[in-house]
């Protein structure tokens, strides 16, 4: 039993900690639904022009904005109606001088049109629309490209995935995308007197509530808890400890606070690879220990 | 095709969804690493005191206060030690007066002791410890029911579960909780113009953007979407797409923005259930359709 020594400021010890560690390498092609908080591996380039047509965005009728110039609301022009093209539809007709096209939200400007009058300024009688406002080239019309032009670099690689990225790529058809694995981390409980939840509590006993803790955080930070089984604070068990969770990208002991139990901790750290540092002078935290394990970080965490 | 009729108020509208909508009824039992941003079903109260017992605080020597009044840096007082409890021990000894025991974080004070002096502030040689400081009854010691008190609620019904809340669970030992299930929403997407991500584009059709975009929304806001494939505007399709989803707590859909689009979903909303309102003064998102089919709240978003 013997106090820490030397303790370290917390921004050396961030320092420390940064120049230990290194991002994970491995990736994995992830459907759009869960990809929510993961981040790209590679720069998305657009492979089309969104929208990949110049189309409507109200409901109307596709005219010449030109032929509408005159039109007013106590002097509606008169246009002919040649056609409808829906939402989907290829138009199969030309908007010619004094013509117009119904058209709905969404659907292509056919041919020979360039602006759209919206249903509410306009009447129609049969094959005749009565058109009651002027409106300029392009009124009502999503350009084609307007949100997206083809070949352009729409997302970075290493940017966090959102819902409204998560559209971007849908918008180009992307039905996946390739991100980064999610940092496996086991989280190691040890001591003693830490006893599994759900079972019955000996004398000189708590429950084990910081595992369970740390591994809701790591679960909300974007990493796969992996919870190992309660230890003893023994070199054999934490050395044993150590070789069933090698294959994590990080391990984080819990408990351990005491001073016998962190002089075995950094023993076992010591053997199997190398202690940075032990102590930093922040409260409560004082007597964590980092280290590597070959390139794995090992943190311990106080009790 | 004709223009929407009447626009309500945004907050009418939220006034009027609130009223039509109920909460989940449906509960689980959920282990408490995927707790996090659950809803509890009810209050929980502590079965046990937290710590269970009167626990040391540090690694140091578990004395009588009253033996170490007279003790100061350059006048130490000398204790006998006479045993050690380490954490998780059950201490077989007590502490008399002029007698300490060794004690170590987290472990359970002995009987007759009633304060822990830091190992810091010690010096030992053999069976004798040199104490260095003056402490008060109750230094360094953790009193049994300090945290939690048994028989105390400590998490009311209706709460959302943090880590933080996670680990209250665990520290009083469950090993899980009963929360709400997580609404399962069906997300329709709709429109002759819409194509499914990771297909080809064919002309006149734009990539199912929105209803990704939601289903996103909706996993990041607790619920469990589930994504319809994409269906024309017409009676029959959309007759049969919400047959196919009446299972779900909600449905969204997502499209059919023109006139023509919206009054076929008013018409079978109406003919299956009833609509609520349709067309709010916001923009974008005027022409938004809320109706109930059953009990099943249906929204019908803007494309």
């Amino acid at each position: 039993m013997k106090p820490l020594g030397s303790l370290i400021l917390l921004a050396e010890a961030k320092t420390l900690v940064d120049a230990n560690v290194r991002p994970i390498e491995r990736v994995e092609t992830v459907p759009l639904i869960s990809l929510g908080h993961r981040i790209l591996v590679r720069d998305v380039r657009s492979t089309i022009d969104v929208p990949p047509y110049n189309r409507s965005a109200m409901d109307g009728y596709a005219v010449k904005a030109q032929d509408t110039f005159q039109a007013g609301k106590f002097q509606p022009v008169e246009l002919d109606c040649v056609g409808v093209v829906n939402a989907g539809d290829v138009p199969t007709k030309k908007v010619k001088k004094g013509t117009c096209i119904q058209i709905s939200t969404g659907a292509m400007i056919p041919e020979g049109a360039d602006a759209v009058v919206m249903v509410e300024n306009t009447e129609r009688s049969g094959k005749k629309v009565q058109i009651f406002r002027s409106i300029p080239p392009g009124a009502n019309v999503s350009k084609q490209g307007e949100d997206i032009r083809k070949d352009s670099i729409v997302l970075r690689a290493g940017e966090l995935l959102t819902p409204s990225k998560i559209g971007v790529l849908a918008a180009l058809g992307f039905k996946e995308a390739e991100v980064y694995s999610m940092p496996r981390v086991s989280v190691i409980p040890t001591g003693k007197e830490v006893a599994e939840v759900g079972r019955e509590l000996r004398k000189g006993q708590v429950f084990d509530i910081n595992s369970h803790t740390l591994s809701s955080i790591l679960l909300e930070n974007g990493c796969v808890p992996v919870l190992h089984p309660i230890v003893e604070d023994t070199t054999e068990a934490l050395t044993d400890a150590f070789g069933e969770e090698s294959r994590s990208d990080m391990i984080v002991l819990s408990g351990g606070s005491s001073a016998g139990e962190r002089d075995v901790l950094e023993g076992v750290v010591s053997k199997l690879g190398k202690v940075i540092f032990h102590g930093v002078q922040i409260k409560p935290g004082k007597p964590t220990i980092f280290g590597l394990i070959g390139s794995t970080p090992v943190f311990g965490m106080p009790g």
